[in-house]
């Protein structure tokens, strides 16, 4: 068993009968989705889902699992997703993905939030290992961008896969991929980023996770 | 001459060759397209303008305005607009309109914002008069309601004109109006509706008007 396979097997443990369950996207997260069908079929575990994505809804429902639309809820039991960084206060960048404003959604809308990582995504700051996405309405991007360029952000629109155009999100936004200053704060740049108009969402999660699963050879620690 | 026409005719004295304009939407806002387009032909005033809406770009339009495409700029000279509300501070509660996004980006993307308004909209508190107007993704307005409610919000979806449906602003979202306790200042509410995911935007402008023009019978005040 690798480490993604330990920590998301886990992270399963949670969950408790009638809970409704967010689940992430990625392959930590995949393996969650498995353990998840897995406790249904051996325990007659009884759980409902919604999904941070689409390819996240079509593999729940490929492996048997309910999917409910978040439109009629305000609010979930437990979210289990990956992170691309985490602090030592559990302050998360996420978003490399194309789900951003799902995934910050289903994190503010769930009672627990259950990060699931390998060490290599302990940092000491955000945006030590990558750039900070920010989704920006199309129509806003280059004000957006000047707005996050006076407050320190160096970066440009993310490519396509292809590099033959744009990255669009699930929202038809676009995505700005900004660094910053070693010196600004993550809660500090969270506020400033919030505040630009044109922004739809961006990359850092911040006071949202309440326990994170850390898996190093095997083993999983959990950091409340 | 009403209030309304002279607080627009004083706004368009700030305005300078080779400036570009952003127009605000409303009565008030009218008067100033149609004073530019008055200064255009009768001076020759050189001036591009940028709409917040797509019906002042018909108006700017049909008065012989040059409209540009936000899209394509990242600053703007000039914005004049109206607010439905302004405080001693000159924080402003504005949106009870469709075009929360665009009045928002313009009055951050420009040099100066102009507010004109008449001695009405003066008020000790956002939030006296009216509700305070937020923008939601139309998926996430049960988990945002939720969010806004427990920071003391009480409202609901605002419904169309005809009262059988839901408004939908011109970037595809609902809105939810939502009153708050007047213990809560205008600067806080800030700061925690733009932290919440699936919140689109909201009508609360705070530290972006650089002048306000308050008309009082006739005569104009100007305010920094």
């Amino acid at each position: 068993m690798n480490d993604k396979q330990a920590v998301a097997l886990e992270a399963a443990n949670y969950v408790k009968n009638d809970m409704i369950v967010g689940l992430g996207t990625g392959s930590t997260a995949n393996y969650f989705i498995e353990a998840l069908a897995q406790r249904q079929q051996s325990e007659g575990l009884r759980v409902a889902t919604v999904a941070s994505s689409n390819i996240s809804m079509i593999k729940a429902q490929s492996v048997g699992l309910t999917v409910l639309s978040l439109a009629q809820l305000s609010e979930i039991d437990l979210y289990v997703d990956g992170a691309d960084e985490i602090t030592p206060d559990n302050t998360l960048l996420k978003g490399r993905g194309y789900d951003l404003v799902m995934e910050k959604l289903l994190a503010k809308a769930a009672r627990q939030f259950i990060v699931v990582a390998d060490k290599s995504k302990l940092v000491s700051r955000i945006g030590e290992h990558f750039a900070i996405p920010i989704e920006v309405m199309p129509f806003a991007w280059q004000a957006a961008k000047r707005s996050i360029e006076a407050i320190g952000g160096t970066g440009d629109l993310r490519p396509n896969a292809a590099k033959d155009g744009l990255s669009i999100t699930s929202h038809g936004s676009l995505v700005l991929d900004m660094r910053f200053d070693a010196g600004i704060d993550g809660h500090q740049l969270n506020a400033l980023l919030n505040n630009i108009p044109g922004v739809v969402e961006h990359g850092i999660f911040a006071k949202l996770a309440t326990t994170v699963l850390i898996a190093d050879q095997g083993k999983v620690e959990a950091r409340g």
